[in-house]
């Protein structure tokens, strides 16, 4: 049986003979593949092999564990997201889900939308998605149950097999770092900078072509120690997932003070965004100026933007189906991807 | 299925649908309950709502896993020792029972405790029952094994699920800490200080009612760290386990040096003492002093106090049977818990 | 049932009454062995307890787990091996092997192979067969994955399980530590040096009477830091593993440089060497010369040597099969063991 590259994972199945565990093969970029350049990062932009400035923007799929135990996992849905004028499509990978699955058939999950997404031309964010403190390892829930080690380790995995895929443009090391007031225990920015310039060179070592992503605490909202400690790394960009409750209107001035003002520096890609009308969660709440406010807001700075989620179950809601019809949120982003909305002058 | 917060032992059994893993709903406190006052810390005292200091004086019952399998889970356990003039009783988990039963099960037995003494008007400790060394994850036999990460999750799962519940008064964070001579590796009173005070940090972000304890090393002997370092956060009081075997006759200097000053400033708990004639262990061995003796030392201290253990098979045993005949050391704390024993002048 | 101290990984197999489990007893040292030494270090030496140097030349069997699964554990395995002049076998304990087996039965394996070793009168090396940066615990391969948790507690079973046992005289910490350029993370010398230190601290608490070895980065090849910051503890050996890929020829003035003036100062144990003709491992590859340059250097060094692996199909083979017909280095080697080779004058 061939094995993933050091997890274990599988190791109670295959007790006859580890010593003939196979390493994962590379991904083979298959010559039919439409080309794609690879994305590197130029001053506080995104650029593809030209040094031509690309800014992203597309959706959130939900975990491939989760569209498989659904029955939706195939290109078409790929192929729809691609209709709908996303460029890039965030693939949220939960800890969870890479436990039950096994390394090795998850990657073969990943494996197919990598596939799919060469062959449509759309690049791809490899977000481990968990929520909470890496440092002290205590996370929000079941779903994002990790460890530091599992961490290096998935990266590992993940640069190594990847690396000569340009399709897979960006690895978002951590979805939502919290403290959440303490409830997750305490670490600081400082140690939280260290702890990704670990994991960056874990990636460099194995891939530079890649563009690491790294998140702020609050959610990954609050990036202001950005601007006195940066990460010591090149090549790389910033994480925000600024939803409606996190500020109230107008909320401009204070988006610019959280987050705003790294993109004058750096590259900035908000790998979520989204809002609802009702629901549970007041963070998604729409007060029917966020969207219009953010769409502008990103495109006077250049940032670009991932909505959550392309899922009719997960919230907020892209689609309200299966037969992918769009909710209000779904409708409004389409929109925009589709080059239908005018931005204010 | 409704699992525990976070720390995934049951996501074996959850493979189906991980994204709909419910957050375990916080204890319920009963209207039909007895009224009971939080416990706080008052100087060197612990004290209820009205600033009335209260000594506990009371019994460790063994591990609820271990209870259920001997068919003797039940009000009635509880009951007798309520009887015999408990006013707390200690909760001794431990991690091979947490992990072996679940901890949705396991909370589930920790509830029905925190109900029966609810309704009993007892007390209850909830210790987290690992010797060893923490820092180094280095823990004295498969029933102590633990890791920081858990340790970490436990409390926090403990203190968000029990923090309406009065009864629920103390968090016992690490039942024994010891080096063993080297043993169980190395570590110093500051870095362990740094550890409780990490714990303590996660219990007070969810829970500011409860009042965290802490052991010193020598398993829970020394606290003569504290006079120089004492742990840097209030409303805590400090436990010790002193055996007859830790000093020779006669012990109440050596008590004063090794613990007992403190008691001068903090409030201390003894949360285990015993003694039986005979037995493998002599550190446990009666010389017919030791129970007068620190009885009558814990009485002029104001040192509150747990007997190990109310079973007839863990030893020091306070009961014979199952049918509750007290052992020597069952019937003597008995009559100190029923107000027969007369301290000296 | 019986299980080991710690490492908690037979937990699922006792259920029922986990307050029951005994711990591990100590190797009883049968009367009717052979009478051994126990070894240990003076100067640059390894010494008997007469003080008579002794220089150690042997064999790396293949892990005991898969002797087992090739039905090849046996007495005759260790007898073959003392019949090529070997006074030293090393075992490399995989802890992929020691997790399939769990620690009892695996303990059980590592007894019978004591049990031969000590009638025979033939030397052990316990090692724990990691590659890779335990300090950030990424490890080379599934075969190699493992934790400081459970290094410290292998360890610890180890050192106390084997003390009354002089043939089990090395304990070889971590195979071959390495960074594998920033693969496998980033550590320093110091850090390294600290990891070490604790362990030897744990094996000394046990037992002073084994000799734990510790290796270099760059997969046991580099000890060009022990020069300005040795190992600070007594009475260890310094590990290195030459293989022939690691320095073109000539190659004495770099073996000199990187580790041999190690040699000048503490004793020194080469716990792999090895040679092939062809094969896909470039840093095996056979040159004609490496052989007897290596054995001639560590004459002159007083270097000991364990040449790997006595085995048909791990590689370098020194074996063709089960007939034990050996392979080009296999009858090389054991013309050495036998003192059928010249050594230069
Ligand atoms: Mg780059
Ligand atoms: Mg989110
Ligand atoms: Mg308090
Ligand atoms: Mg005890
Ligand atoms: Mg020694």
């Amino acid at each position: 049986p061939v094995a993933s590259a050091q997890p274990g994972l599988q190791s109670n199945e295959v007790k006859r003979e580890w010593w003939h565990i196979e390493r994962l093969k590379p991904f083979k970029v298959d010559p039919s593949y439409k080309k794609m350049s690879f994305i590197s990062v130029k001053g506080n932009a995104f650029v593809d092999e030209k040094g031509k400035t690309i800014v992203f923007k597309g959706v959130s799929i939900s975990d491939p564990d989760k569209l498989v135990k659904d029955g939706q996992w195939g290109k078409k849905h790929f192929e729809v997201i691609k209709s709908w004028g996303a460029n890039i499509i965030r693939i949220p990978v939960h800890p969870i889900a890479w436990h039950q699955r096994g390394v090795e058939e998850y990657m073969r999950l990943l494996d197919q939308a990598v596939d799919w997404c060469s062959e449509l031309g759309i690049y791809v964010i490899i977000d481990w998605h968990s929520i909470g403190n890496l440092d002290m390892e205590i996370l929000a829930h079941d779903m994002h149950n990790t460890t530091k080690k599992e961490t290096f380790n998935f990266w590992r995995t993940i640069a190594a097999h990847y690396k000569e895929a340009p399709a897979v443009a960006f690895y978002e090391i951590f979805n939502e770092p919290t403290l959440y007031d303490g409830q997750y225990g305490n670490t600081t920015w400082a140690e939280w900078k260290g702890l990704m310039e670990q994991i960056i060179d874990v990636i460099y070592a194995q891939n530079k072509k890649a563009v690491p992503l790294v998140a702020g605490f609050n959610w990954a909202y609050d990036l202001t120690p950005v601007r006195q400690n940066p990460i010591a790394r090149e090549g790389i960009g910033y994480v925000v997932h600024p939803y409606p409750g996190k500020r109230p209107i107008p909320r401009e001035p204070k988006w610019e003070q959280d987050f705003g003002f790294v993109a004058d520096k750096y590259p900035v890609m908000a790998t979520e965004i989204g809002f609802m009308k009702g629901g549970e969660d007041e963070n998604l709440h729409d007060d029917g100026k966020y969207g219009p406010s953010i769409m502008n807001y990103f495109h006077k700075k250049g940032i670009s933007w991932v909505v959550w989620v392309f899922d009719p179950v997960w919230v907020p809601q892209m689609i309200k189906n299966w037969e992918y019809e769009p909710t209000d949120q779904g409708k409004f982003f389409r929109d925009v991807m589709q080059g239908k909305f005018k931005y204010d002058k």
